[in-house]
C-alpha cells in the first residue's frame, strides 16, 4: 500500500525483532525472579490444614480466598475488559486499545507481584502470595492503564512495556511511602492509583508532545459501532467499581460499606454528567465522550473514603460534584491543555482520573479528619484507621494531615517520575509511528480488509485507501 | 443536515435546558432525602464489631455481604449491560438504548433505595441500607427497564425519567402490598417485576400510540453487528438469571435451589425457542429476535417458584412451555397487538416479560398450594413460606390463593398506574421526537459520521443521507 | 436472491421440520429423564435444616453454594460468552457462532447433568444435584464447544446437536475412567476437557473433510469489528480461567492455589504469544488470530496441575512454553494439517486446546510424580491426591504413571469416538450446507440487510451480492 511504504520511509516502526526480544527476555527475567522469590501464602499452600489448626479456624470458609475472590474477579474484568474496551472508541485503533492493554497488563501484574511483594509480603527471603496480592497487582496495573489512556495511539508496544516497567516500580515505591511510612488509608486508590497514574501519564504525554499530530486528526474520532464497543468498557468499570473500592478493605463492615458508598457515588455521577453534557452543547445533545468517561468519576472520587463512614448522602454529593468537574473538564479543559500546555491527552484522563483523584484524596483527608469515636464506635474507630502499635496515639486531625501529605507525595512522584520516563521514551529507538500514522492499527497489526472499505476503494480509485 | 432542520420545525426536541434541569434538581432532591433518611445497616456500619458480639457471631464471614454480594454484582450486570445491550438491536438507536437505560437506572436505584427503604428498612426514622437493599433497588429498576423496552426509540430522556419516578413509586407500593399485606412469596419477581413492569409499559405505550410510526419503519430494524451487540445483552441476562432469582432468597438451601431451578428452566427454554423459531418461518431459518428474547422467558417464568421445591424437571417443563409461548407471541401476537389494539411494543416485552410473568405467577401459586411438610420437611416448610407469627396457621392452599391474588393486584396496579403515567407522558412538554425521527440516535445524541455513510453520500448525492 | 436458489438446488439445508423435531423430542426426553432421576442434593433441598443439624454445621455459609457459586458463574460466562464470542471472528458467521454455541450448550448441560449424575451423584435411584453438578455440566459442554471450533461454519445445527449428544456421553465415560478407575487428578480438565475435546473435534472434522472448501475461502476471514467481538470472548476466557481451574478443587487452599497458578500461567502466556506473533510475521506485525487464541493456551496447560503445588514460577514456565507452542502451531502446523492431513480446523483448536491440553496432562503427571510430603505437609499430601481408602498406599510416582495413562485413555476415546461420530455426521440427512455456502449465516438465519451492503449493491449491480 502507498501509505505503508511512505510510513516506512518516515520511521522504522517494525517490531519484528525488538518486540519479541523485549517480551522474551523480560518474561525470562520474571521466571527467574519468581523462582528465587515467589511462593504461596499459607492460605494457598498445601500446609493450610496445619495453619488452620494453629489459627484455630474451624472452617475452610475462613480462608481469605472466600472473602476476596469474587471482588478479585470483578477487578480483573475492570483491568482487561473495562480499560481495554473503554479505549476502543477510536475508529481504527481498537486492536491497539484492547491488545496493547492486554500486553502491558499481563506483564505489569507479574512485575507488580514482585515489587509489591518485596515491600509488603516479604518473609524469610520469600514473597508469599495469596488472593490479596493478585488484587493489588491488578490495582497497580490499573494505574498503568490510566497512563496508557493519555498516550493512546501515539506509542509503540515497546514504549508501553518500558512505561509499564518503570511505572509499576514507581507506583510500588509511592504506595510504600503512603501506606507504610505515612500510614495513610487509600483502599480504592484515589491517590496511589488515580492521582499518581494520571499525572504520571500526563507528564509523559507532555514530554512526548507531537507538534504535527493534527495530521492524524481525522483518525482521532469514533464511528458508531466503536462508540458502542467503548460503552462495554464503561459499563463494566461502572458496575464493578464497588468491588474495586472494597476489594482490599477489612473483612466485614468495611468491605460492605465501601461497596455501598461507591454504588451511591456512581449513581449520582451519572445524573450530573448527563445534565452537563446536554447543557454544554449548543443543541443540547448528549456527547458519548462524556457518557463513556465522566460517569465513572464518581468511582474515582470515593476511592479513598469509600471504606470510611462517608455515609450514603456524602457519597451522593461526591459523585454529583465529580461528574460535573469531569464533564466540564472534557468541554473546556482538554482543549486548553492541548493548545496551551501541549498536553495531548487522547482519552482525557485528566478529567476522568486526575481531577477526580485529587477530589478523592481531599475527601478522604476530610473524612478521616472528621472521624469520631461516636460515629465509628470505640473498636470500629481503631480498626478503621488501624490506630494500633506506634500509631496508637494518632488523632483524626493528624491522620487528615497525613492523608493530605499523601496527595502531595503522589503528585511529586508522578511529575518527577513521569518526566524521567518520558525522557527515556523519547529516545528514537522504540519504533513509534510518525505523526500521520498515529491512531492507526495497521502500523503494528495485521488488519483485515473490510468489505466496506473495498466498496470505498472500488468507486474512488484516485483517493487514498482509508483503513 | 436537511433532516434535522425539518425535525426542528416539526417538534422541539432540544434537551438543552429541560434535561439538565430535571437531572440536577432531582439529584439534589436525592441528596437531601438521603441526608435526612439514609444510613448504613448494622452490617455495613463501623459499629459492626459490637453488633457481632451481640449476635454472638464468631466470624466476619457471617456478614450478609458474603452471602449476597456475588449475586448482587451479577444482578447489577443484568440491569446495566443485560438490558442496555439487549436493546441495541436497532440499527441507529444503540446510543439511546445503552445510554438512556444507564440514565434511568442510575436515577431509579436511588429513588428505589428510598421508596423501598421507607416500606421495608425503616427504623427509628432512618432507612438502614445494606447489600440486600442494593439488590432490591436493582430489581425495582429492572421493572422500569422492562417498560422502557415497549417505548424504546419513541420517547425523550425526560419522559424516561418521569416514567422512572412514577414507576418506581408504584412498584414499591405494589411490592409492599404483595410481600407485606398478602404475605406472598416472589423471590425472582415474576409478579412484582415482570408482570407489573411489562403490563405497565404496555399500557403506557398504548396511551402514547403513534399512528404515523410507519414513517420510521425502515429504522425499526437491525443490522448485522447491532444483532451481535444485542446478543451480549441476551447472554448476560441468560447466564446471570440464576443469580437474579436467588439473590434475595433465604441463606442456604433456598438460594442454592433457586439457582438450580433457574439454570434448568433457562436451558430448556433455549431448545423450545429454537424449535419454534425455525418451525414458524417458512424457510425454516432462525430469527435473531426470538433467540435474543424468547430464550430468556424461562428465567421470568420460574421467578416466583425458583426458591420453592419446584424440582429440576418441574423447571424444565416451565422453561420449555414459556419458550414456546414467547416465540409464538413474537410471530403472531405482536403484529396483532400493534394492528388491532394499537400497542406498539418495540422490544416485544409482551412476549418476553408479560406472558412469562403471568406463567411465573401461576406456577408459583400452584407450587405453593401443592407444598407439603413431607416434601419440605417440618422446619423447611415453615422457613420456605415464612409461616410464622400471624401467618403461623396459613395452609399451602390458602397461600396459593394469596399468590394468585398477588397476580391480580400487580395487573391492576400496572393498568391503572400505566394509564395515569401514560397520560402524563402525553403532555406536549417533554420533547419527544416526531414519528419520522423515532428510532434515530441523532435526535438526542452527537453521532459520529461513519466512513461507510461517507462512502454512501459520495456516490449518491441525490439520495438523502442515511444516518 | 440468486445465491439462495442456487444453494437450494445444491443441498437441502432447510431446517423447518428437522430442527424443531430434534429440539422438541430431545427436550421432552430430558423432561422425562429428569422427572425419573433428578432431585436436589441435600444442600439445595428444603430438608437442609435437618441436614445441617446432622452434620453439626453452625452456619448457612458452610453450604457448598457459597464455596463454589461465584466460580460457577464465571465458568458459565466462559461457556456462553467466552466460547460463543471467541468464534464470532468470521465476517459473516457471527450469528452461527454465538447462536449455535448457545443451542448446543443449552442442550448439552442437561444431558451432562444426567450422564455425569449417573456416574458420580447417583444415590438410591436418584441423581442428586447441587452447584458442583452445574459446574461439571458446564465443563463437559466446554469440551463440545472446543470441538465445535474445528467444524465451525461447516455443519448444520442438527449435526451440532447430534455431536453434542454423543460427545457428552463419551466425555462422561472417559471422565469416569480417569477420575474413578484410574484415580487421576484433573481439576481444570487438561485431559478430560481439552485433550479429549480437541482431538475428538479434529477427528470429526477430518472425517467431514470438504475438498472444495476453498470455494468459501473469502468468507473464512474476519473484518475489523468481528475481530473486536472475538476479543470479548478471548478476554472473558482469559480473565475467568482462574475460576475454571479452581471451581471444583477442594475447599480452602486447593481452590486458592489453583486460581493463583492459573493467573500466573496466563500472564506469562500473553508475553510469549505476542513475541512469537510478531517474530513469525515478516513485517513484525501482530496477528489477531494469535492474540485471540494462543494467549489462552496457558490456562489449558495448567489445567491438571493448577491445584497442585506447581508454584508460581512453575506456572510461569508452563504458560510461557504453551504460548510459544500455540503460536507456532497457528503459523506452521495449521496449514500443514489442512494441506497434508486434510484436517480443516476453522478455529485452530489444535493449537489452542489439543497441544496445550497434552502439555497440561504431561505437566500434571510430572508434578504429581514429584510430589513429596515435605512440600505438601503430611495431611496436605493425602488431601491433595486423595490418597485414602484403597488408594492409601499409592505413591507419587505411581500417581504420575496413572496420570500419564489418563492422557492415553483420553486420546484413545477421542480418536475412536470422533471417528464413529464423524461417520454418523457424514450421513446425508442432516442438512449441512454446500461448500460454497460455508461460513455464511444466511443459510440458517434470517439476516438483516445492512446499509453498507446496500451501498455495495447499488454501485456494482453486476457483481454478486456479498452478504
Amino acid at each position: 500500500m502507498e501509505r505503508q511504504r511512505h510510513q516506512g520511509m518516515a520511521k522504522n516502526t517494525s517490531m519484528r525483532w525488538r518486540l519479541p526480544l523485549v517480551c522474551l527476555l523480560w518474561e525470562l527475567a520474571m521466571i527467574v525472579l519468581f523462582g528465587v522469590f515467589v511462593r504461596f501464602s499459607p492460605e494457598a499452600d498445601a500446609h493450610w490444614e496445619e495453619e488452620k489448626r494453629e489459627l484455630n479456624l474451624t472452617s475452610d470458609i475462613e480462608n481469605d480466598f472466600y472473602f476476596r475472590y469474587p471482588s478479585f474477579q470483578d477487578v480483573h474484568v475492570m483491568i482487561f475488559v473495562g480499560f481495554g474496551f473503554l479505549m476502543t472508541f477510536l475508529k481504527r485503533y481498537g486492536f491497539g486499545a484492547v491488545g496493547f492493554n492486554f500486553l502491558l497488563a499481563a506483564f505489569g501484574i507479574q512485575w507488580a507481584l514482585l515489587m509489591q511483594g518485596w515491600f509488603h509480603s516479604f518473609k524469610n527471603g520469600k514473597i508469599l502470595i495469596g488472593v490479596e496480592n493478585l488484587i493489588n497487582a491488578d490495582f497497580c496495573v490499573g494505574s498503568v492503564c490510566i497512563a496508557f489512556g493519555a498516550i493512546l495511539g501515539k506509542t509503540s508496544p515497546i514504549q508501553l512495556l518500558v512505561l509499564t516497567l518503570f511505572q509499576v516500580t514507581l507506583f510500588s515505591v509511592n504506595e510504600y511511602i503512603l501506606l507504610n511510612l505515612l500510614h495513610v488509608k487509600d483502599a480504592g486508590g484515589s491517590m496511589t492509583i488515580h492521582t499518581f497514574g494520571a499525572y504520571f501519564g500526563l507528564t509523559v504525554t507532555r514530554i512526548l508532545y507531537r507538534p504535527n499530530l493534527e495530521q492524524s486528526k481525522d483518525k482521532q474520532a469514533s464511528v458508531y459501532h466503536s462508540d458502542l464497543f467503548a460503552m462495554i468498557g464503561t459499563l463494566y468499570l461502572w458496575m464493578y467499581w464497588p468491588s474495586f473500592n472494597s476489594a482490599i478493605s477489612d473483612h466485614g463492615d468495611a468491605q460492605h460499606r465501601a461497596a455501598i458508598n461507591t454504588y451511591c457515588s456512581l449513581a449520582a455521577c451519572v445524573l450530573s454528567t448527563m445534565a452537563f453534557s446536554s447543557m454544554l452543547q449548543k443543541k443540547g445533545k448528549l456527547d458519548m465522550v462524556h457518557i463513556q468517561n465522566a460517569t465513572l468519576a464518581g468511582g474515582v472520587a470515593v476511592g479513598t473514603s469509600a471504606e470510611m463512614m462517608l455515609t450514603p448522602y456524602g457519597s451522593l454529593i461526591v459523585g454529583f460534584l465529580s461528574g460535573i468537574v469531569s464533564t466540564v473538564g472534557y468541554v473546556y479543559l482538554t482543549p486548553f491543555l492541548e493548545s496551551r500546555l501541549h498536553i495531548q491527552d487522547t482519552c482525557g484522563i485528566h478529567n476522568l482520573h486526575a481531577m477526580p483523584g485529587l477530589i478523592g484524596g481531599i475527601v478522604g483527608a476530610i473524612t478521616a479528619a472528621a472521624a469520631t469515636e461516636d460515629v465509628y464506635g470505640k473498636e470500629g474507630f481503631i480498626k478503621a484507621f488501624d490506630f494500633t502499635g506506634v500509631y496508637r496515639a494518632r488523632t483524626p486531625s493528624v491522620q487528615g494531615g497525613f492523608q493530605a501529605a499523601g496527595i502531595m507525595v503522589s503528585l511529586l512522584m508522578a511529575f518527577v517520575g513521569g518526566a524521567l520516563v518520558g525522557a527515556i521514551l523519547k529516545l528514537p529507538v522504540w519504533g513509534d509511528a510518525a505523526a500521520e500514522n498515529c491512531f492507526e492499527d495497521d502500523v503494528y497489526w495485521e488488519v483485515p480488509e473490510d468489505e466496506e472499505s473495498d466498496a470505498y476503494h472500488m468507486h474512488s480509485p484516485d483517493k487514498p485507501a482509508s483503513p
